[in-house]
């Protein structure tokens, strides 16, 4: 397998109004697409556009939501996750099983439309990575 | 001031040497550069490429060194900034200062030779924040 893109990374934040605020005026931001709940996961999601990567702003959604235990570590927010594109979710899945990483469950949609899965940090370097199949538009 | 390029993600890690094994075994990456020593900033550098974006491993150099501390929380590493590239470095202070965020030190060369500086977490929704002058290349 080779490393795809970095398709974005996961920032959590107690606040996407908020943290819109910020990415628009304060860092400059163009593109901030319109947020979206994403309930099966437990997060609403905001995607801030740069010009070859997003940042993918996520608040939590329920009272089951993944992200409050990250907040209550980190209640300003902070890097959450990162995502590399792969052009077959299924063939990833196996690569990285048989690299003896830990797969968190089987493949679902994620924010883009298309299958992903997490990959536990311990086999990452502490950090949390999303892997997701290439959406069409690229 | 524009948001620009996501230049790199910065990954602390304990050993460059043991993640280059993970980066390019495990994740693919098929470019990987030379790490070097950035004493001024007391880290140890080593770049890995994706096709859009890079990640930049961090190591101790030093007893000095400000990994040590992100370190001591989270010992086998993380995610640890990430760094969006400006045309001019001072324009990009003097908007930062001007929007209230705390810019860390005046602007010194950076892992790339060009001019970088950090901003504080606090105003940056928990993500200290490279912002580096683009490398003439690009």
């Amino acid at each position: 397998m080779k490393l795809g893109r970095l398709n974005h990374v996961g920032i959590a934040t107690p606040s996407i109004e908020a943290s819109i605020v910020l990415y628009r005026d304060t860092l400059g931001a163009e593109v901030i697409r319109a947020p979206f709940d994403l309930p099966a996961q437990g997060v609403k999601v905001c995607f801030v556009d740069t010009p070859n990567a997003q940042i993918e702003l996520i608040e939590p959604l329920g009272e089951a939501s993944p992200i409050h235990g990250f907040l209550a570590k980190n209640p300003a927010g902070g890097q959450h996750h990162l995502c590399y594109e792969v052009p077959d979710i299924h063939e990833a899945k196996a690569w990285f099983e048989a690299k003896g990483a830990k797969v968190l469950g089987e493949p679902r949609i994620g924010a883009h439309g298309t299958l992903i899965f997490f990959v536990h940090p311990k086999d990452m370097g502490g950090v949390l990575t999303e892997i997701m199949e290439t959406p069409r538009e690229h």
